[in-house]
């Protein structure tokens, strides 16, 4: 908790409000108003309460996946769920609390296409800024042609490089990793690929 | 939103209040009481909303920083800040909004240490999972051997491998994150080290 440092609207920066993302009405810790202002030690808005003056911090969230391979094939899964329902995905979704990485890319793998993994490298970090995410991909074998739509999927389905729907991918995201995959594998060069999801 | 389906708290696994996280008493929504429930369509008690139903989801947050090197000597802030006030740390912090990975580390070095860094490739991606963080760390170069201490920090050094201060570290992710630089620098290799910080 943090004092605050009453700011009006008109005085902050230009690209104030950017920061903010989801908007929050209310205190989580007390049910005071919240309201957009620069603590006195900070130097972009916050929500900060204006009955316990409690600092709301809001921080990008970790999705993380993989690209799964058996056999030279790589498993994709149709959508079932908003959004993009009905497009191809990498095994992938938001990193929950006490997990590792690691962790969450095979309990993705695990409800989304009832798969098994062994979780290799890290392939890429895509920063997708627009949403507030940060997406993480692991290079990732199979341990069995096991697999079959969990309750986030219509389909899973195992791809030949060449069968790959580039056009019926769910996520620009999706798209990097699945590149990179290819391109890494085809060169026999293995790095982390980070940049920004245009 | 979520439709929700009331689950009393001995109905939970035993583990159910582990995941989360913060303590939530009121939905920033609508400003009602939230309860720790197991939504209908999920598997884990989240922050529920007993008045609109919205479910809270708490998820790891990004820390980023990096090993910013001058001529073989590595760059540490002592902390002006609790926690760990008055140890050693690399310049890192959390990721905000509208930012990528690599302007975090950018962002927290200038705070940090007012000091210009040129972001090399990805070094360590470290899971703190008592406290809900994911840690990535970049290899870096300063743009000149300028720097000083900012609000954050006591003190910033340049400090030669043999030189760091190994037992007055801020934190386990800095150590792996030195360890990893000066070995992978020793033996000429290049990877992006992934595991928990014990």
């Amino acid at each position: 908790m943090h004092r605050i440092q009453f700011v009006s609207r008109s005085a902050m920066p230009e690209n104030a409000t950017k920061p903010l993302g989801k908007r929050l009405s209310y205190c989580s810790h007390c049910g005071g108003t919240v309201q957009a202002q620069i603590p006195f030690d900070d130097n972009r808005p916050r929500y900060v309460c204006s009955h316990c003056s409690m600092v709301h911090y809001e921080n990008p969230k970790p999705v993380v996946g993989c690209v799964a391979e058996w056999e030279g094939q790589i498993l994709l899964c149709k959508r079932a769920i908003q959004p993009r329902y009905g497009y191809w995905t990498l095994p992938a979704g938001f990193m929950e609390l006490g997990e590792s990485i690691a962790a969450a890319a095979i309990r993705e793998t695990r409800e989304e296409a009832q798969a098994e993994v062994r979780i290799g490298r890290m392939l890429a970090s895509i920063d997708v800024i627009r949403a507030g995410q940060v997406h993480i991909f692991f290079c990732a074998t199979l341990v069995a042609p096991a697999f079959s739509a969990g309750t986030e999927s219509l389909d899973v389905r195992l791809f030949a490089p060449n069968e790959i729907p580039w056009g019926e991918l769910a996520f620009t995201s999706n798209r990097i990793a699945l590149e990179q995959y290819l391109h890494q594998r085809e060169t026999g060069r293995s790095y982390v690929w980070s940049g920004n999801a245009l």
